[in-house]
């Protein structure tokens, strides 16, 4: 069993995929589309991307690449993000004149980061990449914003822990498979959450109809994103999470209601979700 | 009359600016927060900032900026965004190496810039701030993804126009100004748009009940777009436009219905919207 993630050993992703399936042999890819290509070609049986972060909002690529690919969602997990502060041994936080990490890391840590007066900030590619850097170049004046797993594999000390400006600093991340998620016998008989794509008919009241199909049949809708469709100005395409099964009967029914008039109609997947505290 | 926007001569900001205020004296600020600034300390009368592009999508830190200034929108204006690859006079296309601009322009452009084999994509702050670059430091094998105008400002010629990947690429910008919306002495006679931002409580169908006030009233919702609220994870706000001045008794009315149930509920504009075609 293996399972691909973005990112180097330290990464979120990685934690994500470990905490979703522990036993699991983790694949690291340079980018997202690799988690893709890899799954897909069966190089890995399943992949983790990070869909959503509870204070910088969706990750746009990854909705984009569940599109233009035919992988199923097959399950979610949340994961708490928690950033330090890490250097090599021996740096102090006085002597730190640059700090490096992902610009989503960057920004989710600002309050501390500005407190940390003369130093510049620089966005790199990578949480653990960062680390991983400050080792490899043995950089004596940098520090990198990443995990406390992070700063351990890449013989760093945490110079401060919990670093992020607010406590709750969630990830939400999918788990990718193969299979067409219409295919009624790999629907888990467990799932709780279906994630749908669709576009409407340019016409008032058009999303007000789209939620009905929905709100009429007591469906809860977990979450609403909706995306520009290139080359067509002010039009959209929904991403919606409906917290029910795809096997149950009133989330068939209202699939086949929202079809009768939504321009287009895509289930993502249908899967069991966890959430924080939960047993994956 | 000032009218301030961020970035610098040339940039499309500029350009909106001085569509809808062409004897206007533009102002151009390093930041989006700045011109923010100097509209509240009113060293410029009207901001003009970019909220949505027709391929990227929403500009969330502007959205983010509405919230936490107290200034209204008074305007919008929809322009058509054409780049094209400049370079100083002389530099032919085959000479090119690498290629500045900020990453939405890039990201616009991605077909034909994959078409230049062996040319480093380098992502910088701004459009028109790549151009000058360029002229400044005299780089003889570096092109810029700009406008016609600021390849024109800064002395740079066109090796090819209209390098966008979609032909219908279009940002939307919002003209801001100080005063409340709430102030109906205020309030355009003429106003066709309205922009809301709401929160509602966690519980299920609280999104179609939103709607449904809209909707029941045949008021209709040109944009949807949810945004995370930090420290709360996966509970969001809303931001709204709504096709109907804020003048029109039935906005009223659907404001008030919707202010007995959602949490928090404020009104960000009323304003006349100018479409493609529109003289402002």
């Amino acid at each position: 069993m293996r399972i691909a993630y973005q990112g180097e050993p330290g990464a979120y992703s990685e934690a994500a995929a470990l905490r979703s399936h522990p036993d699991a042999e983790v694949v690291p890819c340079p980018a997202f589309e690799d988690v893709f290509d890899v799954v897909e070609r069966g190089q890995s049986t399943l992949g983790v991307l990070p869909i959503e972060n509870s204070i910088g909002g969706s990750i746009h690529r990854n909705y984009e690449l569940l599109l233009a690919h035919e992988l199923r969602i097959v399950g979610e997990i949340e994961l708490p993000v928690v950033h330090c502060l890490a250097a090599l041994p021996g740096t102090t936080i006085e002597q730190i004149t640059q700090v490096y990490s992902h610009p989503q890391a960057l920004a989710q840590c600002d309050r501390f980061l500005r407190r940390l007066k003369g130093v510049e900030v620089v966005a790199t590619y990578d949480t653990a990449g960062s680390a991983r850097l400050i080792q490899e170049r043995q950089m004596t004046t940098t520090a990198a914003v990443a995990s406390e797993r992070a700063a351990e594999i890449y013989g760093l000390s945490v110079l401060q822990s919990k670093i992020q400006d607010f406590e709750d600093n969630i990830t939400r991340f999918l788990i990718v498979g193969r299979g067409s998620p219409a295919d009624d016998a790999t629907q888990p008989l467990d799932a709780n959450k279906t994630t749908i794509v669709f576009s409407l008919p340019n016409e008032p009241g058009a999303l007000f109809k789209a939620l009905s199909v929905f709100a009429l049949r007591g469906i809860d809708l977990t979450k609403l994103e909706s995306r520009p469709i290139p080359g067509k100005p002010w039009e959209y395409l929904f991403y919606a999470d409906l917290a029910v099964g795809g096997h149950e009967f009133t989330c068939g029914r209202a699939l086949t209601h929202l079809a009768e008039f939504a321009r287009s109609l895509r289930t993502l997947g249908s899967y069991r979700a966890f959430v924080r505290g939960d047993k994956p």
